[in-house]
C-alpha cells in the first residue's frame, strides 16, 4: 500500500440552490475583480451566464468576460487571459462551464503572478509556487477538473496537448447544478461518463492492489456511472441520474480514488496524442483506446482483471477459469461504451483507420520519441504504444 | 435528493513518513507558537510525542504541552486549555491522539476568541465565528473528527455530553500513521470500528435514498470495516487491515457518506446519555443501542434495510420476503458486534440492567424533557426513547 496525501479543499455546493451563492461565494474566497471564463454560446443561451453575472454585481463585484474557450483548451487563449487579468488587475477568476473552460482558467491562474511562459509548467521546465483564485460554475460533469488538481492544455504550434498537476489547481468552491447537463447532447453525455470511469480505473488498474476500501468505493462508482449514464441518456432530464453523474465526475478524479494506489495513466496518455492530433473528444477517444489497452495487458494482471470484471462490471465470478472472467470484464466495459454510442477502435472514432506512419506518429509522440515510458501497472515502451495504437486501428 | 454543501479543507497526510513532516504542516498552516495537547501516557511512552515536539522544535516552533484528555473530554480541560493559549499567546493547536483530545482541541480553538463562556456553542446559545487552526496527529482511528466539523464535549457537573458542529470545526491537517493503532486493546478497536460503522449508518438510514452513489461507498466502506476490524483484532499489527479502519474511520464522517442524503443521528444521541451519564466506551454503547433502534424502526423501512442487508451485510437477497432479508441484516450486523466482543444490550454494557428509573432519566435528557424529538428516518419521541432503552435493557 502507497502512503498518500489527500487535499480537497474545494467547497462544493451542490443542487440547483447553488447557483444563488455564486456572488458569497467568490467574497467569502477572496475575490473583488473577476474575470468570468466560459466557451461558446450554450451558458449566455441558457441564461446562465446572466444569472451568474447578475448575482456577481449584486454583491458589488466588478466582472469581465472572456468568452470562446474551445474542447481541447488552447494556449493562445490562455495567453489573452492573462494578459486581461493582468491590464484590469483581476484578482479571482470563475469558470463557468466544463472541463475546457476549468482547465484553461487554471492555466490563466498559474500564468498571471509567473514572470516565463506559462507553458513552461506544461513543458516541465517549472513549478508553480503562486496562482490566483479559481472558483467554478460546472456544467459539464466529466473531467473532474473541478474539483483535481491537474489541467490540460493545447499548444496549437504543434498540437501538443499537455497535463500539469499542482496543488494549486485545486479550485476554492464548485457550484455543481445537476440541471445543467439536462441539455447536453447525448454524445456529450457518454463522453463525460466514459472519462469519469476512466479516471476511476487509471487508478484502480494499480500495482499496488491491497486497499479493499478505495477499490470498494472505485467499484461503486463505476456501477454507478454505468447506470446512471444509460438512465441519462434515456432521460437527459431524470436529475437523480445527472446528479449521480456530475458527483461521480468530482470524486472519481478528486484523488479519493487513488488512496493507496499508484495511477497508471496510460490511455489518458495515448489519447492526448490522439486529441492533439484529430481534436477528438477526450472520453471518446479513451473509449476506441481503452479495450485495446486491456487485452493488451490483462494477462499479467489477471487477479485484478478479473476483480474488476467481478466487482464493477456484474460478471459471475467463476474461480476455476479467472482468464475467463477477467476477459468476460473488458468485453462488458467495451459493451457498454458501444451501448452509450461510444467509439471502441479508431474507425468508430475517426471514421477512418490510421496510416502506419500515423501510428508511428502517435507512439513517438506518446514516448517522447523513445524517451520516456508511460503506466505503471504494465510499463509502456515505445513499441507498446505501437501494438496498442494498432490494435484498436480497427 | 437533498442538495447539500461538501466542504473538507483537511490536508491528509497517510502513512509512516506523515510523522516527518508535523513541523512544517504547522508552519504551512500558519502555526508559531504551539500547544501540543494529548491524553494520557501512552502517547509519551511510545515515543510519539518525543518525536512531534523534536519536530515542531526543528523549524523553530515554541511549544506547551497539555495533556491529560480522558475519553468523553471534559469541559474543565477545555477551560484549562483556553487560559493557557491565552496567557501564552499560543496560535495553534496541534491534538496528539484520537478523538477526545481532538474535540478538546477544537474547544478550545472556538472558546479562545470568544468572549462568552464556551458552553454556549454547545448549549445551542451562540455560534462559533472564528476559531484558531487546529492539526491532528491522530493515533485512535474511531470518532472521525480529524476530518469531520464535529465536536463533542461532556460538562461535569450535570453529566451533560454535547455536541457542536460548524464549518470552524475542520482540522488543518491530519497525520495518520496506521502503525500507531497497532498498540490499541482490542475493546478500544471493536469500539473503535463500531463507531465508524456507526457514523456510516446514522447516515445510510435516510428518508432520502435516491442517491445510489454515496449508498455504493457507504457500502463499500461497511464491508471494509467488517472485514478489516476482524483482521486487526486477530492480528493489531497488519498494516493493511490497520490502515483500512483508519482512513475508514476519516471517510465514514467528513461528509462523504453524507451526499444527498437526511441524517438520522438517533442512536447517537441516545448513546451520549448513555456514555454521559455512565461513562462508557462512545463505540460500545453505540453496539448496546444500535440493535434495538433498528428493531424498533425497521418495518416502516422494509426496502432501506434490505438494501443495507444484501449490499453491506451479504445476506442473500431473496425477493420474495423483503422483512425477511431486513431482519438477516440487522442479525447479521449484531453478530458481528458480538463477534467482535462489543455489547448489544445493557447488561453486556453496564454489566448489569438499568433500572425503571435510569431509562425514564436516559429518555428525558435526550428528549431534553420531552421538548425535542430525534431522528429522521423515523421521527422519535420521549416515549420512543424510553422504548428501546427498555428494548436494549437486556
Amino acid at each position: 500500500m502507497k502512503s498518500f496525501v489527500y487535499y480537497t479543499p474545494t467547497e462544493v455546493v451542490f443542487g440547483p440552490e447553488g447557483e444563488e451563492q455564486v456572488g458569497a461565494l467568490v467574497c467569502k474566497h477572496g475575490g473583488s475583480r473577476v474575470l468570468v471564463h466560459f466557451g461558446g454560446q450554450s451558458a449566455v443561451r441558457s441564461g446562465l451566464m446572466e444569472k451568474v453575472c447578475k448575482q456577481l454585481e449584486a454583491v458589488g463585484l466588478k466582472v469581465w468576460m472572456l468568452g470562446g474557450v474551445v474542447p481541447n483548451p488552447r494556449l493562445s487563449m490562455v495567453r489573452e487571459g492573462i494578459e486581461l487579468v493582468r491590464r484590469e488587475g483581476i484578482d479571482f477568476l470563475l469558470a463557468v462551464g466544463g472541463g475546457s473552460v476549468i482547465d484553461s482558467c487554471k492555466a490563466i491562474a498559474y500564468g498571471v503572478p509567473y514572470e516565463g511562459d506559462v507553458w513552461d509548467f506544461f513543458a516541465g521546465k517549472a513549478q508553480v509556487e503562486k496562482a490566483l483564485p479559481v472558483g467554478v460554475v460546472l456544467t459539464l460533469p466529466a473531467s473532474g477538473s473541478e474539483m483535481s488538481d491537474s489541467c490540460v492544455i493545447t499548444r496549437e504550434e504543434n498540437q501538443d496537448k499537455r497535463g500539469y498537476s499542482t496543488p494549486f489547481g485545486r479550485c476554492r468552491f464548485a457550484v455543481m447544478n445537476p440541471e445543467r447537463s439536462f441539455t447536453l447532447p447525448a454524445y456529450q453525455t457518454a463522453a463525460g461518463v466514459t472519462d469519469i470511469m476512466m479516471h476511476t480505473l487509471e487508478r484502480y488498474f494499480s500495482r499496488e492492489d491491497d486497499m479493499d476500501l478505495t477499490d470498494g468505493i472505485a467499484e461503486a462508482l463505476l456501477r454507478s456511472m454505468m447506470k446512471n449514464g444509460l438512465l441519462a441518456l434515456e432521460h437527459p432530464q431524470d436529475y437523480r441520474a445527472r446528479a449521480q453523474i456530475m458527483w461521480g465526475g468530482s470524486l472519481s478524479h478528486n484523488g479519493l480514488t487513488e488512496c493507496g494506489l499508484q495511477r497508471d495513466w496510460s490511455c489518458h496518455k495515448m489519447e492526448h496524442e490522439l486529441s492533439g492530433l484529430f481534436d477528438v473528444t477526450h472520453g471518446a477517444g479513451l473509449a476506441a483506446i481503452w479495450p485495446s489497452w486491456a487485452r493488451y495487458v490483462y494477462k499479467d494482471h489477471l487477479s485484478r482483471f478479473a476483480q474488476f470484471a467481478v466487482n464493477g462490471m456484474w460478471v459471475e465470478a467463476a474461480a476455476s477459469d479467472l482468464e475467463a472472467v477477467a476477459l468476460k470484464g473488458i468485453e462488458a466495459l467495451e459493451a457498454f461504451f458501444r451501448k452509450m454510442g461510444m467509439p471502441v477502435c479508431m474507425t468508430e472514432l475517426l471514421g477512418r483507420k490510421l496510416t502506419d506512419s500515423e501510428i508511428k506518429e502517435l507512439a513517438q509522440r506518446c514516448s517522447r520519441d523513445g524517451s520516456i515510458t508511460i503506466g505503471s501497472l504494465t510499463v509502456l515502451h515505445r513499441e507498446d504504444m505501437e501494438n496498442i495504437y494498432a490494435a484498436a486501428n480497427r
